[in-house]
């Protein structure tokens, strides 16, 4: 705890301001649960409203990565301008005794910052770390042609600006509430990866990946 | 397939410019997304840049309702504006010849409109919804106080402008790599809620209420 005192937020706006006591500005603990998901939810500002759409990342100590096709909508409204990527995972349903002390347990990093696109040498880099994030298949596949990356693009978001927000135990229930008839406590949910399926369409007796082979009855987001 | 052809995009900021056949306008599609979902990540553009922040939900047949604390900045700030509320499911991991065509399956929800705060009478049903969207514990559970109401905020987005994204079946490679010495498959993700656990505090032996131990190995995204 005395640790977590110390992690400071690197800005007012990504500073929380409920469930303070949840939050953890440390860039190491950002890192771990950006690692522990997959999936993040991107939000641009556009002419039509806000617009929010799953994606997913890689990361490396300075970025996180997205990438998408050269007709993605998003990824050119996000071009340059204010984006905020946020992952979560849940852990858990908190039952409370009652409902409004209901919760989740979950860990979730919000980033707040400019997306910039990256079009340079390390573009294929980012390719491999966002293909590499859930399991490292890169180097086992037809690597990509000047065509599929003519067609991809990506872009990064500083990791400066980041808050962790990780919510574990039980329910906190009122005093008042404590010895009365209802029940409170935990179910905890689990995300695993399942034994892989081959593709009908393979020709001959290929081995599956020992990249994914090692994934099945895995905890998704460890 | 002749029914999806008949769904029409609602608006024109809601239809999908990518992946157009997987899109599906359909309010009964949209409905079953939200309600094999639990979590949503709602954003909303504010002074400081877009935020995208997780949240639970529940609906009825015209509206997503939201819930929060009355000092929830995001929900002050969602209040009377656009907001978009999208809900995303993963069901596995596509694993193609080269990685630029990886993907993943996939069920999600994006919804564009104007929220509103719902301070009539229809409060408490729009928490009890919210509530009972993952297990219905409203009612063995202590009945919300006024004070518990108060500082409580409810919000209600439209489910008129709202658009369903899916994904199944296998990897979709070039007929160029198909009888090349690449694996090509789907990697299913489970996500499953497991046995309750009490809370250290309770007070006797009280037994698990019959919603809980129900949800005990249930698949979370039916």
């Amino acid at each position: 705890m005395g640790e977590k005192l110390m992690s400071q937020p690197p800005s007012q706006r990504i500073t929380l301001k409920r469930g303070k006591h949840l939050a953890d500005y440390d860039p190491s603990t950002v890192r771990s649960v950006l690692d522990s998901g997959f999936l993040a939810h991107v939000g641009v500002a556009t002419d039509d409203g806000p617009i929010v759409l799953p994606m997913v990342y890689g990361r490396d100590d300075a970025y996180m990565y997205l990438h998408g096709g050269v007709a993605n909508a998003m990824l050119r409204a996000g071009r340059d301008v204010e984006v905020c990527v946020t992952v979560t995972i849940v852990d858990g349903l908190i039952v409370a005794r009652t409902p409004l002390h209901n919760s989740m347990n979950y860990r979730s990093v919000v980033i707040r910052g400019r997306a910039e696109r990256v079009d340079d040498e390390s573009k294929v880099l980012a390719l491999k770390i966002i293909n590499d994030h859930i399991a490292p298949t890169w180097d086992d596949s037809r690597p990509p042609s000047d065509e599929d990356l003519r067609v991809t693009q990506v872009l990064r978001v500083p990791l400066d600006e980041a808050s962790a927000k990780i919510r574990t135990g039980e329910a906190n229930d009122e005093p008042a509430d404590l010895d009365g008839p209802h029940w409170a406590g935990v179910v905890p949910l689990r995300t695993t990866w399942e034994a892989p399926v081959a593709n009908s369409d393979l020709v001959g007796d290929m081995a599956i990946p020992a990249e994914l082979t090692g994934l099945a009855g895995r905890d998704a987001h460890p």
